[in-house]
């Protein structure tokens, strides 16, 4: 195998891949990268076991300037190649693999010699079939995995739960996902040539992984789902992540449909004031604010407290308030990550009681996006 | 005490004595920020009992906008200090210190009552009279200090190498500093009004501080020695620095005065290569690159190995190469630090031996810059 090409072209490959090369794996060719190589293409993978990404660079298009002077296949050290790849002198670089693996990479003055591994002991990647794809705009998918991997749990006593739960319906994809504190709950409208119905649960750390991946250039991404596999195509990249065994907790009943107290914010506003009894909050052993609303005099108040530090108290800004005067006490993180999910926008709060979940959503759309936090119970 | 000011111009300041303020100190009132108000200023005071830093803001300008309400003196916890005024909603805060050293700041809505010290109880400052100070460019002094803190030693097994060894005399000042691997002397012309002669060292640490603090901004800097303190004062920033005890070790005697073989290269290309050749030397237990230079054929190339990984070789790019045929082992690392010191422009190297020190000079001022390297013997 050798090949000449551009070095930048390759670094965007190369960079892509990287997402899913790990240092801490326990199957030691996982640490390298695998080069594939034909006469029309060069194919890079790396993975981790659990998510496996490819890219792919044409070898007919005339800016990837890829020339292909034999074709085979390599694995060689990610790191190593990486740093060796991004500081090489020239414009292009050569990759050129000789007996026993060893494979000679040359830029100018610059020849490397670095010890590679055969390509046969790699891990093969999982053939997913064409059927029932689903096409979804790139920007929908990254926002949708932005506002539900942030209430994804991160401990692995109910492994379940570091996953989000994707139903898809009734020509609608429903996502999930709760660590039994909050919950957050996007529906994206599918166009009605959708296919099939599926229930799986994509890992969080995937999708997390996928989202960076989803640059500006991407415009959709093609999905498809497989026993125990899910494949994203993303332009030249195949983004694979297992899918996680069992059964989701059903959510569908946790979303309260009735409320006694409702307020609007504009969500920034409401997120620095947050930002600010939060620095008190974390000081204390329980990280916990305390939140008064009381329509009769329409105030809306939040507290924070640390017996070391000091406390804060503030007014806030907000429009709406109807319902009963309620006092609630909750993690300011929980509302941050909330808040940070919506952006520039108005939201409204539902409560019902202290001590049971209220929801956030949108004010102009409150049926696509639900948040849900759960009250702490305090004794101040 | 109670004043108000605009964050932005408190900010600033505060900033600037923060560098001074660590968490790990023995000293739990020195994670304090020591606030002085009187009716011509606000000054801000941090420390680390090492390093103090004191910044003044101005009552008498407008642009400072401070309004001195009542006078007066508190320590408050830097930390949750610094993040409540960054965070706080309006362009302007007001601090008032109440009872028992309780402190309420207010900006809009938002009022955070936190718990003071004392300022009695804080440590005074040394007094330093004005005799002989010296008046050097901000600029030169950031750059002698760059020059000069990459050779200081970072181990306290000889603390003294700890810091850089400042001599003024004949008119020149003299900064030096050394690790016993390597060496950074830097000297400057004083002016001709120059005052006393001085021998002192400062530890590196509190001259890479000080450079952080001297901002493009300000143009000169005036330094003052005491028995064992040195203040520079940049704008209306005093920094003040404990000095180190004991004798320098004399390191005129040290510096080659002739040579075998020299040769000229351009610093940032040469420092691409070098820090090729340390991805593999990085890798392998001892971290050595070998130059070798030849001469007669007019090559130089550059070597670099690990067992485990591969190696990489590269004929580099040159001028004047003159002198004896050599082949010599060095840290690369030392290089790469010697190499950015200097910046973009030509450097000399001029070697004796391959187990003696060589030096690194820039072409067009050999004689203002200088540092030295110690080859590693091999047995490759």
């Amino acid at each position: 195998m050798k090949f000449t090409i551009t070095r930048a072209t390759f670094i965007k490959s190369l960079n892509d891949v990287s997402r899913a090369i790990s240092t801490k794996t326990t199957i030691p060719i996982l640490t390298n990268l695998k080069l594939d190589l034909t006469d029309t293409a060069l194919i890079l993978t790396g993975s981790d076991a659990d998510i496996s990404i490819e890219s792919k660079i044409d070898a007919t298009s005339e800016t990837n300037d890829l020339q292909v002077q034999s074709t085979g296949s390599i694995t060689l050290p990610a790191r190593f190649f990486s740093e060796i790849v991004k500081r090489m002198p020239e414009k292009t670089m050569t990759v050129d693999v000789q007996d026993n693996f060893q494979t000679v990479i040359t830029s100018g003055q610059s020849e490397f010699k670095i010890n590679g591994l055969d390509a046969n002991n790699y891990p093969r990647l999982p053939e997913i079939a064409a059927e029932n794809p689903l096409t979804v705009p790139a920007d929908v998918l990254r926002q949708l995995i932005a506002q539900t991997v942030i209430a994804v749990s991160t401990q692995e006593t109910r492994p379940i739960l570091t996953g989000v739960h994707i139903q898809i319906q009734n020509g609608q994809l429903i996502a999930v996902a709760t660590d039994s504190h909050r919950l957050a709950q996007r529906v994206l409208e599918l166009p009605a040539a959708a296919g099939a119905d599926y229930d799986v649960i994509i890992p969080g750390k995937s999708l997390i992984e996928l989202g960076r991946t989803l640059t500006d250039e991407i415009e959709t991404v093609e999905i498809r789902f497989a026993d125990n596999q899910v494949l994203f195509i993303a332009g030249n990249t195949l983004f694979y992540s297992r899918l996680l065994e069992g059964n989701y907790p059903d959510t569908s009943r946790l979303i309260p449909t009735s409320s006694t107290t409702t307020i609007e914010f504009d969500a920034p506003t409401l997120l620095s004031a947050i930002g600010r009894a939060s620095l008190l909050s974390h000081e204390s052993a329980n990280n916990v604010v305390r939140l008064n609303l009381n329509a009769d005099q329409q105030t809306a108040t939040i507290y924070g407290n640390s017996p070391d530090v000091g406390n804060v108290e503030e007014a806030l800004q907000f429009t709406n308030l109807t319902g009963d005067n309620l006092e609630i006490s909750f993690n300011p993180d929980y509302m941050k990550d909330a808040l940070q999910g919506v952006g520039q926008t108005t939201i409204e709060l539902a409560f019902t009681a202290p001590l049971r979940p209220f929801t956030l959503v949108p004010s102009e759309d409150k049926t696509h996006f639900i948040q849900l936090i759960t009250p702490v119970r305090t004794f101040s």
